[in-house]
C-alpha cells in the first residue's frame, strides 16, 4: 500500500501535465466553435431591399448596364466600376481614388463587394443604403463630374436605353429618371455578393474551412478586442466608430460637429486581403501593417509578429466566392 | 387573221412593259447574292495567329486578366479595356481617347473586336500584328504611360500572376517578360470575334437576313465605288489609302515621306453602328455624317438623303454576335 502510494503520486503528477498539455493544445489548435458563435454569423442567405426598391430581373439587368456605362460620367471614360472594379475586390487598389481630370479623391474607395448589408455608406455615412450612395460619386466633381439632369439627360440621349427603363420601371410614365438610374444600380449592387468564405463554411460545421493558423487568429481578434467594432454578419458593426489617424476629421466633415471628429465607418473584414491599401486614406499600404496600426491606436496594444501572423491567416480566410458578371453591351449613341 | 393580229400587238406590248416591270423591280429589291459574292465575304471560322504565338486556354485567360489589368498603366486606372471597352463595341465612343492624367490621344481608338483578321494595326499602321500593337499603348505618355520594364517589374510584384505566366508559357525559365504579357493580350484578343452579322448569313443563303433596305444599300455601295477599299470579310482592305481631311498627315507621320501624307488604314465597317464617332480624328459624329463626308471626299459624289438611307440601312446590319466575356478576377498586390 504504502509503496503504491509514492508511485501513483508521480503517475498522478505526469498524468495532470499531459491533461493540462492537452487542453491548452486543444485551446490553442482548436477553438470550440462557441468562441465565435455570437461574435460572428455567416452572411446572410436574403439580401435586405428597400421597399420602394425591389429586385427585378429586368432592374438588375438594366442596373448592370448602368454601372458599366462611361458615358454617366462627364469625360465618358469613367463608370462605377472605374473605382469599384470587380477584378479588384471591387475597389480600385489606390489609396484615394483617380477621378475627372486625374484629381485624387480625399478617401480611399469602399468595396462594393457585399456594401448591400451595410445601411449607412460612405467612410463618414453621409448616404444611408445603396440608392443614396450612388447619387454621390455621379455627381461628384472630383468622380465622375455629371450633374444629375446632365446624367439623365446623356442616358436618355441614347435611344437604346428607354426599352430598359420601360421594362425595369414598368407602369412609369416617364421611367428614365436619376432616381430610376440609382435605384437600378442598387439593384445590380445588391448582386454583388461574396458567400462562403472560410469563415461561413467554418460557422456551418465545416471544421476545416479554416486552417489551424486562421483558427488560432480568429481567436486573437476575440481576445485582444478587435471584434468589439469587426463582429457580426460583415465582421463590422457596420457604425461609426473612432480612429484618430490623420487629418481627415471623418464624419466631423459632414456635420461640422466636434463630436463627430474622427468618426469613421468601421470597415468589412470580408475580403479584406483583396482591397489594399487601407484605412479611410489608404495610408497602410499593406495587411500587416494596418493590423499593427489598429491594434496599437485603437486597442493600445502592439502585437507580437505570431500574433499578427496569426491575425493575417484568419483575415485571409475571409475570401469568398466572387460574382461572375458578364460584361454588358450597351447601345450605341 | 388580220384582226388577230392588231390584237396581238397591244398585249405583246403590255406583257413586255409588264417583264420590264418586273425585271425592274427584282433588281431594285433583290439584288442577286452573286452581286455580292467576290466583294463581300463572310468571317473567316479560323482566326490567324502568328507561329510564335499560338493560342492556348491558359494564354487566352491570361490575356484576358491583363486586358482588364489597371495596374499596367502606371496610374493604376487605365486598362485596355479602358479604351477598347468591350461594352462599347471595342471603342471608347470618344472622337479620341483620353489616357494618362486625361490627356487627350491624337485618334480614335480603332475597335479591339475582329481586330485579329487586320495584318497591319493602328491608323497609320506602325505596327504589324496584335503583339506588336499592345506594346504601344502601354508605353505611351499618354495612354498606359508605363515603361515596357516598369510593367513587368509591376505585374511580377503581384505574386499571383506567376502560376498563371507559367501555365500560358510552359518550360519557360521566365514566363514573365514584356513580350509574353503582349502575347498573351494578342491571344485574348484573337478571342473577340462577333460573327453572323446579317451580311455573314445573307451570304451562307440566308435571304431575310438582310432587310430590303440593307441590301438595297449593299447594291449602292458597290454602284457608287465604296467597295473599292470596304470589301472582303472585314469590309475593308486592311491597307492604307490617301484620306486627304484634316490635319492629321496619317502614315506620313511615322515615315516623313511626302508621298505617305493622309494614309490611313481603312476602317472595318463591321460593327460600325456601335463605334461612333468616325474617322482617324472622330470628327464625324454620326455614321450619316461619315458616308457623305467619305463619298464627297473620296468618291467625289453628293449622295441622295435615300441613297444614305440604304447605305445606313446596310450597315446598321453589320453588327454581329459579340463575344462573351466574364469580368476575371486579378491576384491581389
Amino acid at each position: 500500500m504504502r509503496k503504491n502510494f509514492w508511485i501513483a503520486i508521480p503517475i498522478l503528477g505526469i498524468l495532470l501535465i499531459v491533461s493540462a498539455m492537452m487542453i491548452a493544445a486543444q485551446d490553442t489548435a482548436e477553438p470550440r466553435p462557441q468562441v465565435v458563435q455570437g461574435v460572428f454569423a455567416t452572411l446572410p442567405d436574403v439580401v435586405p431591399e428597400p421597399e420602394d426598391n425591389p429586385s427585378t430581373p429586368e432592374k438588375i439587368l438594366l442596373g448592370q448596364m448602368l454601372y458599366f456605362e462611361p458615358r454617366l460620367s462627364s469625360s465618358g471614360i469613367i463608370s462605377c466600376h472605374t473605382c469599384h472594379n470587380l477584378s479588384l475586390g471591387g475597389t480600385d487598389r489606390l489609396p484615394t481614388s483617380l477621378g475627372h481630370n486625374f484629381q485624387t479623391g480625399g478617401r480611399n474607395a469602399p468595396t462594393v463587394l457585399n456594401a448591400a448589408f451595410f445601411d449607412l455608406q460612405f467612410w463618414d455615412a453621409r448616404a444611408t443604403g445603396l440608392e443614396e450612395q450612388a447619387e454621390g460619386p455621379i455627381q461628384a466633381s472630383v468622380e465622375m463630374n455629371q450633374p444629375a439632369d446632365i446624367a439623365v439627360e446623356r442616358i436618355a440621349s441614347i435611344q437604346g436605353y428607354l426599352p430598359y427603363f420601360e421594362a425595369a420601371f414598368p407602369g412609369e410614365e416617364n421611367p428614365l429618371t436619376f432616381e430610376n438610374i440609382v435605384r437600378a444600380i442598387a439593384a445590380f449592387e445588391r448582386t454583388l455578393i461574396t458567400p462562403n468564405d472560410g469563415l461561413d463554411r467554418y460557422l456551418r460545421g465545416e471544421t476545416d474551412a479554416l486552417s489551424e493558423d486562421a483558427r488560432r487568429g480568429m481567436e486573437i481578434v476575440v481576445q485582444v478586442g478587435c471584434v468589439a467594432c469587426h463582429n457580426g454578419a460583415m465582421l463590422s458593426t457596420g457604425n461609426l466608430m473612432r480612429f484618430n489617424h490623420g487629418d481627415d476629421v471623418g464624419r466631423a466633415t459632414v456635420t461640422g460637429e466636434d463630436s463627430d471628429e474622427y468618426l469613421f465607418r468601421v470597415a468589412t473584414w470580408r475580403n479584406i486581403s483583396l482591397t489594399a491599401p487601407y484605412f479611410h486614406d489608404g495610408s497602410a499600404e499593406t495587411l500587416d501593417e494596418a493590423i499593427r496600426t489598429m491594434a496599437s491606436v485603437q486597442l493600445n496594444r502592439e502585437l507580437t509578429d505570431d500574433e499578427v501572423y496569426y491575425i493575417l491567416a484568419f483575415l485571409n480566410s475571409l475570401v469568398g466566392e466572387m460574382p461572375e458578371v458578364t460584361i454588358p453591351a450597351l447601345p450605341a449613341d
